[in-house]
């Protein structure tokens, strides 16, 4: 199976993802800020593997600190740390254990909340090393607010060092529990004798393992039931070539790579009989942001009469945004649409549109795939459902 | 202006399209093997662009061929030659001139008769250069033709060479001609502030000058009535970033660069209003085969209710085909796929689906925009009536 890290010997190891598919080349972190690096060049990237990756860059973090603090002079009276989150509830669910709440009773020992501090300096390196994925700012804000409660509970630095890293692998192994309950649940809307099409890559890759559309995917191929999966490339930076492909061969599902423009032809010729992607975020009525392109795949699919499918976990629902119309689209640089990987395409001064996401609307998808069931329409009220069942710090606060 | 081609000195002088967007080279070719290389080597591609190429080669094959016979032995009394065509009305009307036909009075020199046999192997050895380029064998056809009729009413190889250049001149002039009554045409069914999305390059560098798809945008532009033109980039070869974004900008019309996957979201957010693109070929019923893509760019435009046309000369119908069924799809190798302008973009051993083309259905298509006017639908009506318009040899006999 495709594995995107390894937590090994307490170093990161990461799957180099910008030298796929020439190249199967692991990054091995044994400080955060070569997590922050591997995070900002894209070695690592997809949300859910940017969060888990980032949870381990947070119990290197801690180990530094506390490494250099040992050697350090001893800390001055005027360390004190007051914590301002009472979030304690979710790292503790994870765990499965209750440290209490003790911050009222004791004071942190000024050594712990100077190591507190330093750690919040890294929590904020981290988060800048790509702003706009909210799965890295949830995964270090889990971790940090841990931390605290665990020093507030009267754990030592040792003691959290333990229990951070614990979290960590938790969060890591999470993501794949969910993706193959996802898998689980998508296969049952797969049909025997599937030709799929799929956009973009939200596959192992993108997550801890697994995948979630390509997830979906790998559970209906277990069950014997995928023919072949048409896996449009995605420019302008080529997930879907690259990755998509590059995985779904290593664990010998048929897969054909389309230029993006094949999609229409392709379901038209090819028998395809179901569409799975992943998103990005989702509004309240089910109206989907993901990769750029995906809302012209789900017009071709309407056209066919080929059901189109989402499958997110419970964390991309955005609860608080009515519509899609109220989801922010990321514009970048024009020159990935002027070239690919150096060569070029295009006069170098071509003014250039490159959104980095579209909107689907709600009512071009058939069903939302999640770790918790297969939402079907009316949306609106299915996510309204969905809600009430998700612990509310595994969500993510969505900025605008 | 862009320029595809000058006769020049007697010499055919190409813009290298290879080159471009990056350079600006020209090619002179001073044989008809030369312009074959340029043709096979797509230094000069689009089908009209390549018919008037090949015109002007067939005119260098019999100087090159005359020349060499010159300083050759004395022909053979067994060097007879027997015409098998009697197509000498197109060339005639073309060039404004009766020949006559003596074909029954007189026979041909055998010096001549040789040089027109050896006229035919160039044309054979042309026509390879691009085996299925229509244009590319109507064109080598035609020449030849007159040739023959010449001889047969008696002119001597100085004359036919005179005769010859002119026709191609001819040809090459009638394709820009058209272009500019297409444009004419066109330019009534862009709306005020028109903001254009096409496909492809269906421009002055597919044809002569001027081009079809882009003939019209400029005829729109002329009378102040384009905003923007958004162009595909059109993978996997590239032409719309490549072409179409480079052309445009030469003659100042405003352009915006988009990765094919982008179009039906420009369609919702950028107010496109028309979709104007080339066609390959047009069956009787209307069903267009064009550029892959296309019929994606079709279905999306349908779903945002905005009109989609076709720009094609009357030499694309293929009047003999009921239905776009019947138009065969070539596939073409799988490394354009894989790869992006020399750059590796997909696992160099996995699975493609490379159609050149895609077919249109004509209930997705506004209208027809040719040289004769713009047709509409019922398309299997205004096209039997468009085939008692057209001069049935500048028809392409079209091939399975």
């Amino acid at each position: 199976m495709v594995e995107t890290m390894r937590w090994e010997n307490g170093k990161l190891v990461l799957l180099d993802q910008t030298k796929l598919p020439l190249k199967v080349a692991w990054v091995s972190c044994n400080t955060y800020q070569r997590v922050g690096k591997a995070i900002q060049k894209l070695e690592v990237r997809g949300a859910p593997a940017i969060g888990a990756a980032a949870a381990f860059a947070m119990v290197l973090a801690w180990r530094q600190i506390a490494e250099k603090q040992k050697e350090s002079v001893p800390v001055q009276a005027d360390d004190t740390f007051v914590t301002d989150t009472k979030l304690q509830t979710y790292a503790a669910m994870l765990l499965g254990k209750d440290f209490g709440d003790k911050s009222n009773e004791k004071s942190i020992q000024p050594a712990l909340a100077k190591l507190l501090k330093k750690f919040a300096v890294a929590r904020t390196k981290l988060d800048a090393s790509r702003p706009t994925a909210v799965n890295l700012s949830w995964a270090t804000k889990v971790m940090y607010d841990a931390a605290c409660h665990m020093a507030e509970a009267g754990l030592d630095a040792t003691q959290i060092d333990s229990e951070l890293e614990a979290l960590a692998i938790k969060i890591y192994e999470q993501d794949i529990a969910k993706n193959k309950k996802m898998g689980e649940y998508g296969a049952e809307v797969v049909p025997q004798n599937a030709v799929i099409l799929t956009h973009c890559n939200a596959g192992a890759l993108a997550t801890c393992g697994w995948g979630t559309a390509l997830g979906v995917i790998r559970s209906a191929h277990e069950q014997g039931k995928v023919k072949m999966v048409y896996s449009d490339e995605t420019r302008p930076l080529l997930q879907g070539s690259r990755l998509t492909a590059w995985e779904l061969m290593e664990d010998n599902i048929p897969v054909t790579t389309i230029t993006d423009n094949m999609a229409a032809w392709s379901m038209k010729t090819k028998g395809i009989n179901i569409v799975i992607t992943g998103a990005d975020r989702i509004a309240a009525n089910g109206d989907t942001a993901n990769k750029i392109g995906t809302y012209g795949v789900a017009l071709a699919a309407k056209a066919h009469g080929i059901p189109f499918y989402i499958a997110a976990p419970a964390s991309t629902f955005d609860f608080s945004i009515k519509s899609g119309e109220e989801i922010p689209i990321e514009e970048r640089n024009a020159k990935e649409v002027r070239s690919f990987q150096g060569a070029v395409s295009a006069p170098q001064d071509v003014n250039v549109f490159n959104p980095a996401f579209d909107v689907t609307p709600a009512k071009l998808i058939a069903g939302i795939i999640t770790e918790y069931g297969v939402l079907r329409p009316p949306f609106k009220k299915a996510i309204k459902e969905l809600k009430t069942k998700v612990h509310k710090e595994e969500l993510f606060a969505w900025k605008a």
